[in-house]
């Protein structure tokens, strides 16, 4: 099969299957907190409705998780052991984030999982085309994004005061999830590898980030809270 | 359609749409609520693996809140709208029996879940046709039970005096519901009649309840958790 797009062609190998192990067990547990943080959201919600639909979104994302525990048995590795690595991190992540409202919940959703899943999309260029195909597949639902962009647009045009507040907690969501970043970073060289071989040059791996902080500022344009 | 069964003889009537609504609009809410509990008991999950696991099994019992929703609307009413009446007695019981571990969530599953279960399973009996399959078709998954009861028989296991800690929350569990489902049925004429009804007689009526009771001592003694 050909792989003509232009991230490939600086992959110089395939992946190292400990990157690949890496990269399924951090979506694994990804999943796992995401319906975690979801269905406690699910609670913040105003009204009977929003806390169904909430909860029904919480619900179908968790589908995902199957197809990465299947993806690790099948490499041999029970998801448990793939997903400790990261346990830490996105749990120091989502303690240190909890929202304290419906908005603040929705907020994170957009800011948080969308650049999650931007880098996931990245990276899904580095890994071969079978696991390619995999991470997209576990990528969040865009329903989720509408819905969440929808309620956060309206509720700042009937109280424009909200942005400022909004707009804060969303750099402080960002600061955090950076920081956790970098903790991963430090303590899982094969994911960092993945990245600077993937991009094929450290220019590449800046190009990467400034895409990824372009769509993000481009995500508070669209929520409204770009200052 | 013939209607041969035992416990149609005694239906006098079709049920009424009141009572319809009330059924429905209460299972409606009952999913929220028990997607809400099940998915705070995953996190308290001794390891990834059933962590995981509980919260699959969550995601998998909400799928069942959009057919009723549906069928709500087909009756012109708004989901919300028939599972406000059920709001507070269904959280005062969640908020009154928050389980403080792994174990205790899986007991209240198997002991609260399940005696949800039976009654609806009854009064599906009481709503024709076309409501009973709804009714049926939106009950817990055996799946769940069977997980929740290899689960506490192990522990009880392992440790045998587990066991009287289990069967007293167990208690305070049927208790708490006992007393929950009588400010129910306090505040929703519709819903006693349609017990009523249905049963035929007070008499009936006792008898379901009899056989309530009898289900649920079996289901303790499934668990290990009968004296």
């Amino acid at each position: 099969m050909a792989t003509d797009s232009a991230s490939h062609l600086h992959t110089a190998a395939e992946p190292s299957r400990d990157a690949v192990i890496d990269l399924l067990g951090m979506l694994s547990y990804g999943q796992l907190v995401a319906f975690d943080q979801m269905s406690r959201d699910a609670r913040l919600a105003p009204d009977l409705r929003r806390r169904a639909l909430l909860s029904q979104l919480a619900a179908a994302e968790l589908t995902h998780y199957q197809r990465l525990a299947d993806e690790l048995a099948q490499l041999g590795v029970q998801p448990e052991q793939a997903m400790r690595p990261f346990v830490v991190a996105l749990e120091d992540f989502h303690a240190s984030t909890q929202p304290s409202d419906w908005l603040e919940g929705l907020v994170k959703v957009v800011v948080g999982d969308g650049i999650a899943d931007d880098f996931h999309r990245e990276v899904a260029n580095f890994v071969g085309e079978k696991y390619r195909e995999v991470v997209l597949a576990v990528l969040h639902d865009n329903r989720l994004y509408d819905y969440a962009v929808r309620e956060v647009r309206a509720a700042i045009a009937a109280d424009p005061s909200k942005g400022d507040a909004l707009a804060l907690w969303a750099r402080r969501l960002i600061g955090e999830a950076m920081g956790q970043a970098q903790r991963v970073a430090a303590e899982r060289e094969s994911l960092v590898r993945l990245v600077i071989d993937g991009s094929g040059s450290l220019t590449g791996v800046v190009e990467l980030f400034k895409r990824l902080t372009h769509a993000h500022t481009e995500r508070l344009r669209l929520l409204g809270l770009s200052s």
